[in-house]
């Protein structure tokens, strides 16, 4: 057995967030809690962010309160600034705060109508009133790159992750927010973050929407990376690609993985039960792949014409 | 500049005859000719099997006949058998032939109706008639997994291989047929062949029904392959993944390999506009992401309100 993978499952907020259709609260909790008897390392469960701003997550701290948590399993919340973490302490408070904003000027404007130093303060003052008492990630995202400026300089992700090291955070995760990711460019910075930062838990965040999605969590694992972001049935996505592929799909990875000989934890076949529910919940087709083709080690039967023609053939 | 990629285009023949609605013989050959001009080292025109076995390619000497062939690019026609051969050399004759039988003893009396060895006997006939007029390329089908036996040892495919080098064969696609292959197998394979067959032009033919065709690309490619099967738009695939992907996209691996710096020759722009006419010729939607995401290149607009935060925000 190889290396331990971890996986934080983003469904219900990342992918969430996406769709047009609200989710009943009851099935949000049914699924947080399916997820939680799969061997997830983490989930992100919800995101207290307005609930104007997002209608579909507006039941936050509901969710929070209802879920069952299991032992092992870390329950992180999308925490956007201070109001927003007041109001994730005034529920059960989660195990970890992931805090959110963009290495690229134009895309954190575009996506939180603020500059990246305002962004910077205002995940800071939530830290400096929560570090204390709550572990924080901060997502840092287009760190592969923004869909209106393009190239994102590797230095520009190592001097935000800096800043917020310097303010003790010890979990970061490097997003590829629009699936603009190339697997070296994935082994470049996954190699310098590492050497710069090791004291840093780094996660990986892929989308799928160039079909590079499995590529770069390769590349990434080949730089030993440990950490990743996956979404059930690669629900999410982004609105600049309209009918491709979203997040990459959590068990088309783990699949992949398993099948190298990783560890990571999960049961997969509870997993792609949990998955098959997804279509129906969010009533629209997903992109998730081994949901349809079966797992490698799914065997066909052999048919009876053939055999005959084995019995002869020998 | 990175090394050279050769791309061997294969929608006419591999995607094509898994389709159900025939595509006209004027479309066919449209098509072709658009994909001569983008670059591609190889096209797999046809098929010159039964046109009842395939009704799809029964316009496989028409289509050869009628094609303009552009210069540099080589046009290979799948054989499966002497009385095949003979048809295609009264067509105008390919540059190559492409003969096909699989590694797994129960997936060739499936897909062939014959044992490996009668397959075996089949195609060294052809070898043996045409070999000294003709370029000869083996396709090695399910060398990364049967969907009814299972694991494909490495020295099986090996085997397969050293029997057509013995007969003088010096071009051999290795097949992942139904998308079993995951990428540490690949590594290994291609390895292992490449330092014991060194003589041997080896292409790798991957499918992406679990979502890892692209990452089997990147190991591939790691591992010093410099030949690829693709197929425009991911057309083609398996009838034990329903609903899955087929083929790998070859825009999509193009794509991935462009942006890593490699050198495939492809005009992508001109491959990207004859992919978005695909699912009109098919009458369905395809798989290729690139068509839909646009390049990575692609920068979307900054709308005039992010603007005017952006003057603001400086």
């Amino acid at each position: 057995m190889r290396d331990r993978i971890y996986f934080n499952e983003v469904v219900t907020r990342d992918g969430f967030q996406m769709e047009s259709r609200f989710v009943p609260t009851d099935q949000k909790v049914a699924l947080i809690n399916e997820l939680s008897r799969c061997g997830f390392a983490q989930i992100e469960v919800t995101s207290f962010t307005s609930a104007k701003a997002i209608p579909m997550l507006a039941d936050a701290a509901e969710v929070m309160d209802r879920i069952t948590r299991v032992p092992g399993v870390a329950y992180t919340v999308l925490i956007p600034n201070l109001k927003g973490a007041e109001r994730a302490m005034q529920a059960r408070p989660p195990d970890e705060f992931n805090l959110v904003m963009s290495v690229s000027e134009t895309h954190n404007l575009a996506n939180l109508r603020m500059s990246r130093e305002r962004s910077f303060s205002a995940l800071q003052e939530v830290i400096e009133r929560f570090g204390a008492s709550v572990p924080m990630n901060v997502s840092l995202s287009t760190s592969f790159g923004c869909p209106m400026e393009g190239a994102v300089p590797y230095q520009e992700v190592l001097r935000w992750s800096q800043r917020f090291v310097d303010l003790g955070v010890r979990g970061l995760t490097i997003c590829d927010t629009t699936g603009m990711a190339h697997p070296d460019q994935v082994d470049q910075l996954c190699r310098l973050l590492q050497e710069r930062l090791p004291e840093v838990r780094l996660t990986l965040h892929f989308h799928n929407p160039r079909g590079m999605g499995l590529a770069n969590v390769l590349a990434a694992t080949k730089a030993g990376i440990t950490h990743f972001d996956g979404s059930l049935g690669g629900l999410g996505g982004c609105p600049y690609a309209p009918g491709a592929s979203g997040n990459i799909s959590s068990e088309d990875a783990i699949h992949m993985l398993n099948a190298m000989g990783y560890d990571t934890g999960i049961d997969l076949v509870a997993l792609l039960r949990v998955a098959r529910g997804l279509p129906l919940l969010v009533g629209h087709e997903v992109s998730g792949q081994v949901v349809k083709s079966g797992q490698i080690s799914d065997l066909h039967p052999v048919s009876q014409s053939v055999r005959d023609l084995l019995a002869t053939a020998g």
